[in-house]
């Protein structure tokens, strides 16, 4: 017998991300947001999902762009940090010693001691309630060469994502390898 | 420098979830996403991405609703089992012994055996491109009482949900606590 919790008790695990875009004057900027994540796979896209007060949010809609900068494991403080105070005030990477870059393909600057980074353009603006759901076509993905395997995939033992778990609003470490996807299913039928 | 790996070679991680629905002959069915997870806090929003050609798709637009069951580590390989099968010619419950239950709140099934669960009624179809989003209010959250910490808040060391690391395709378990959101960044700032 499960206990009904309401709306409220959720539970969640996701990959922590850093949102990079630049403000109206060119400044870049980064927050962290704990909502975001991969919602279509032709064309390849990723959503982040911010409140409209937040400066990230009027970035977006300004510049039309943002990054996703992926921290590894080491950068646990700098990543809360960044969604501790707003860029409207701060120069967070002047506080933190981590560099901008601007993006290849896109108008929005990342996090270069990030491994792994996403450019996204755009698509879709979805107003939910609280949050507004960003949707953009990831144009390219960087990685640094030092996190790829030999098929030139990013290696989760490498890059070192973490994440960011609701119920006990945690950071943790993306853990032991369980199994390959569609293999263990396979015994079944 | 950071090498360009294009739209396809990209890396997420999320948790692991299974969709349930019924089908149009009232069968309860369940099958495992890859791309799904929390896009707003007020309502709370869960969504699960789909293609139109699956079984799951077509129940979701039928009867406006479904359930997430959060499974734990033991059943890796029922879940990967749910992602490899289609509903309409097979029964997953049948097949993995799990069992079925109606949801409290919304016109769909989950999994009595997976210890977190979530009931969504269907709030915005989005079409995006080879996948469906679709965002749903999550009416309630249910638990089993073993997975819960002190305050009533789920454990994830009990509950001990799962990630799915698109880089390698592969299941991994959540790892060591790093640190509590909101606490080194003020070290910084």
């Amino acid at each position: 017998m499960k206990r009904s919790l309401g709306p409220r008790g959720f539970s969640y695990a996701n990959a922590t991300w850093v949102v990079g875009t630049y403000g109206s004057d060119g400044r870049p900027n980064v927050a962290t947001v704990a909502l975001g994540g991969i919602c279509c796979l032709r064309p390849l896209c990723a959503y982040v999902s911010l409140r409209e007060a937040t400066y990230t949010h009027s970035n977006i809609v300004q510049r039309q762009a943002y990054t996703v900068s992926v921290p590894s494991t080491r950068y646990v403080k700098e990543t809360d940090y960044f969604g501790l105070v707003s860029g409207r005030d701060t120069d967070k990477f002047a506080a933190t010693g981590l560099t901008p870059v601007k993006g290849g393909l896109v108008d929005a600057p990342y996090v270069a001691e990030f491994p792994v980074v996403l450019e996204c353009a755009l698509l879709h603006t979805i107003e939910i309630g609280w949050h507004t759901q960003f949707i953009g076509e990831i144009k390219d993905v960087k990685a640094d060469e030092a996190v790829l395997d030999e098929n030139g995939a990013v290696d989760v033992t490498k890059a070192q994502p973490f994440i960011c778990y609701a119920g006990t609003s945690s950071y943790h470490a993306v853990g032991e390898f369980l199994a390959g996807h569609r293999t263990l299913g396979k015994e079944i039928g």
